[in-house]
């Protein structure tokens, strides 16, 4: 019997929970021994469920499961950032395994949970931070073994994802289809770290960190979300036989990395453009194997469960963890060389604006109520410079970098 | 220092040393201890090689690897069948891991192989044989711990793969294209076992049976190659909005399945008709994790070494093969139920022949010199035993499933 204490009864705990009861028995005989959750931590202890849990598993105490020594496994799917960080940091010196689905936490404490957990020869893992359902995690470790890998690229946060599919299949502004997503439960009540892009920059620096072998904080990335786009911006995206999606990407030539996570224009017929609704994707490319290419589920509680359990499945296995995540390779941020083509939109332009956007310009679209330009191959700093110089409001422009 | 005995010198075994040659530094510092290949078995010591190889690691006779007491893990990447199946055998027996990437020896041996590699404790690993260097193997023995696979499906051949892209791209005849395959060394000389489907069939043999954690066996399968399509199948195809690969696929619902290799019409827009030339990709569908997307090099030197060499690590890392590949599960053969629309074009058709098809068409696309129709949804074995009746040669029809 192996004793788990889950951190957090929410959508993916739920799935979690369903998941061991209907595949006890096939777990048990590929495992050789049950898992089975001995305590639940809940905020609130008189919620109602949509399944019973016996009241003896329930603790509102985070102490009353690190406590209990039959306890090995801690599985923490709480939304929550410091608290978590903190139960994190104690299981792991209490020495319980750790498995986490919490991308915030393992974005911000990565090198400091890793070490920790490496020291008390534990496993910490983290396969559902990023890409939902998909296995990515784990198969890039085991690239960077064989390969220097130059590129990781991907679809990250199905919320975007669904957002930007809505628009582009139905012309709807991305208020309306911000409320319908909420409505059908593909975003959140308050949006803002998917649609800003947080989300996708701490899966992106996961992600960066395990592949270049190297340290990628957040502070590393150029961020740029989707809210400002408009059915107007969308419309102008499908005339140039595009469609665009948030992408974070991190390149890597000779130790020098650049880092982005902005609205990609890709062509209609491109890889990521079949990419759509809440699914995610992920692309890699190492030296040896060449491109590979990852798609499934970016979110929801049974794919994201099915992430955490395969975590689960190695720490019982013993077969985690043994290529150190920790790369000891001196990087350096090259983002000031990052050169594209963009789409710009500034809605409500003054006229001595125009002119200081001439020089970057190489084609423009519109000039009635939107401003709107096709610029030259341009360093993506310069524009944003440009930008800031105008003075503009996020909500008054949107940017997007043209991928051929 | 971990020795290797590598069995073959040919384009995987050249990727091989390779990759180890220039990631000695990285491997040792990741694993600890440096990978070394001790000796290398070839049929031909005088041969010309592109590399230099020092002399006292050939070896002509396979006892003198057998004997090595230093080689603890067997690299078996000859393109042999009976020699190499003795030999990875004898290595098990001998107490040694073994990783190949010879899909013939897995698919004919596979129950037989993995029982006598558990029953010692030895690795006994073969992610190089299905996908070239997309990691699908490991990736989907882990789901099945987690779920029911309802789904496989993949172009599992890249060769085919090359050929059918080619024709449909520049509109070329099958022979036409089959000799520029050749030449760019994309098809071997004797290429019956790629476009014939054999080589497909044994991919999803593998594949299937440890999907369903239940034996699936190459006669369990419907096959049909590529060789008899032609530049005026294509184009009907292209008229119907299409293009056609050749798909290998296992569904399974209640324990009983259906598994087929086949070429399949696929409209323009879905997901495989984007997988070209000799890239691979396998699709999964799991009740949990949902469809999961893999794609990559399906062949090629170094993509196969990279897989190849994730097997080697897992046997240095002892993090291999703890869920055990065969399943228990009885699974009951389908296939007399499959269904589906087909095209079907006879080339020389006689006028009764026309009487026979006209209660499965649908529509008849053309009358002329090639008699073409797609079928209304009729029995895969009813399609079959008609063409039988009809007494037609390979060479003289062509027939694809219509995947909507």
């Amino acid at each position: 019997m192996i004793n788990i204490g889950l951190l957090g009864l929410g959508t993916v705990g739920l799935g979690i929970v369903e998941i061991l009861d209907k595949r006890k028995d096939e777990l048990k005989a590929i495992l050789g021994s049950e898992l089975r959750i001995k305590k639940i931590l809940v905020k609130n202890n008189s919620k109602k469920r949509s399944i019973d849990i016996e009241r003896e598993m329930i603790a509102t105490d985070f102490e009353d499961i690190l406590e209990d020594e039959d306890i090995s496994i801690i599985i923490e799917v709480t939304s929550d950032l410091e608290n978590s960080y903190e139960y994190i940091k104690k299981a792991l010196n209490a020495g319980k395994h750790v498995v986490t689905a919490n991308k915030a936490i393992v974005s911000k404490y990565f090198e400091e949970l890793s070490s920790l957990a490496r020291e008390k020869n534990l496993a910490f893992l983290y396969e559902a931070s990023v890409g939902g359902g998909i296995p990515i995690l784990k198969p890039l470790r085991e690239q960077t073994a064989i390969n220097e890998i130059t590129k990781v690229q991907g679809i990250l946060n199905g919320t975007c994802n669904y957002i930007l599919t809505r628009m582009f299949e139905e012309g709807m502004e991305y208020e309306d289809t911000l409320k319908m997503a909420k409505e059908l439960g593909y975003a959140e009540v308050d949006p803002t770290a998917d649609v800003e892009g947080y989300d996708t920059l701490r899966k992106l620096r996961i992600l960066g960190t395990i592949a270049l072998r190297g340290k990628i904080s957040e502070e590393d990335m150029i961020l740029d979300g989707i809210s400002s786009i408009t059915a107007f911006d969308m419309e102008q995206i499908k005339n140039m036989n595009s469609t665009v999606k948030l992408i974070g990407e991190v390149n890597m030539e000779d130790d020098k990395f650049t880092a982005v996570v902005q609205p990609t224009i890709i062509n209609k017929d491109s890889y990521f453009s079949k990419v759509n609704m809440a699914y995610n994707s992920i692309v890699l490319i190492g030296d040896n194997v060449g491109e590979l290419r990852f798609y499934g589920a970016g979110a929801g509680a049974l794919p994201t469960a099915d992430a955490v359990l395969r975590d689960v499945i190695d720490v019982v296995n013993n077969s985690y963890g043994k290529i150190n995540p920790l790369g000891k390779r001196e990087v350096q941020n090259n983002n000031s060389m990052i050169k594209d083509k963009y789409y710009l939109r500034i809605s409500e332009i003054e006229e001595g604006d125009i002119e200081k956007l001439q020089k970057i310009t190489d084609k423009i679209l519109t000039t009635a109520e939107n401003f709107t330009v096709i610029t030259k191959k341009v360093f993506l700093k310069d524009i944003l410079d440009l930008i800031k110089s105008l003075g503009l409001r996020k909500d008054k422009y949107f940017l997007g970098r043209i991928l051929n």
